[in-house]
């Protein structure tokens, strides 16, 4: 049996147009919310994106969008996507390994319970979100689900930095926009 | 860009000989409980198993088994694999859809930080699991990692019904053979 996920086809255009590195963490965190904005705008997934860097040199490894309706996946999302990706070219499950640049997720959103412990298990030393208050949620009728109160501490817990609210207005215009559109929330048992 | 993440050969096998239905849940979490020794027994991936069930008529929608190290994705835990398999035969993103039967996923052990939250997003609204304490983590070295302190009351808020404890000792029986292999934990950064 077989799991196939697939990113859409703007994004290799997108990524073609990516210059060699983003030095400046505000860079990256803007690319990342403007890939958010096309998925919304092209209706390919929901309003979320991701990215891995390598976290010094800043030279883009992957990227993914939320893929959860058009693929049929509920843990297609956006950081599932980018870490699968950058796994796969790297030929590891572990993005911290021996010999390895240190790797960054950098994330258009605080990641989602399921995310959170994504990004534990992907390798990554670095975290970097634009924002990660409550505003997201109350915009768009996402549930986030329970993420643990001690979230912060538990990634310094395992050697992983954190970058928060790097440019949350940027992204939250981006929610605001989904709000405006009406469009899908995706979460399971919407009508339970 | 695509991911494909695949189950191993020995799997379809053992699906062949599975009944038409378990209508008794120790049935059904003795079955996973096999597919995780096997896993293990076949070196295609860690300890874990977990299998989507119609939760009333018993009948087996699919069955994922750990291919983090083989599939090179520190996702690809058994319970992302069971329910992305169950998802892509009904052809939604959602078990719980309407018009669907009710959904239960059956996990060998307590699922991690991340997979806790792919439980949510899944639809599922059944979730059983052969054991939840510290025993496991104890004994093969694993980090589940920060999973919410009130997670089973954070299931029912979303109407899934938990049964724990359904076997535990013949769960634990795997882990226990697991670190007499002294087998490859798979966290990442483990040399850090």
């Amino acid at each position: 049996m077989r799991i196939v996920l697939t990113t859409p086809a703007w994004l290799s255009a997108e990524l073609a147009r990516h210059p060699e590195a983003h030095r400046d963490l505000e860079q990256r965190v803007r690319f990342v919310i403007r890939l958010a904005r096309l998925n919304m705008e092209h209706e390919t997934g929901g309003p979320f994106a991701a990215a891995v860097y390598e976290a010094d040199a800043g030279r883009l490894v992957s990227a993914g969008v939320n893929r959860v309706v058009p693929m049929h996946c509920s843990t297609a999302h956006a950081e599932v996507m980018a870490l699968s990706l950058a796994q796969k070219k790297l030929a590891t499950f572990d993005l911290g390994a021996a010999g390895l640049p240190r790797h960054q997720l950098v994330v258009s959103w605080r990641p989602c319970a399921m995310c959170y412990g994504a990004v534990l298990w992907s390798g990554v030393r670095s975290l970097a979100i634009a924002g990660s208050d409550d505003a997201m949620e109350q915009l768009t009728g996402f549930d986030e689900g329970p993420i643990h109160p001690q979230w912060r501490e538990e990634l310094a817990a395992r050697g992983i930095e954190l970058f928060d609210n790097v440019l949350p207005d940027e992204a939250i215009a981006v929610f605001e926009e989904f709000h405006r559109r009406g469009a899908l929330v995706y979460n399971a048992r919407r009508d339970s």
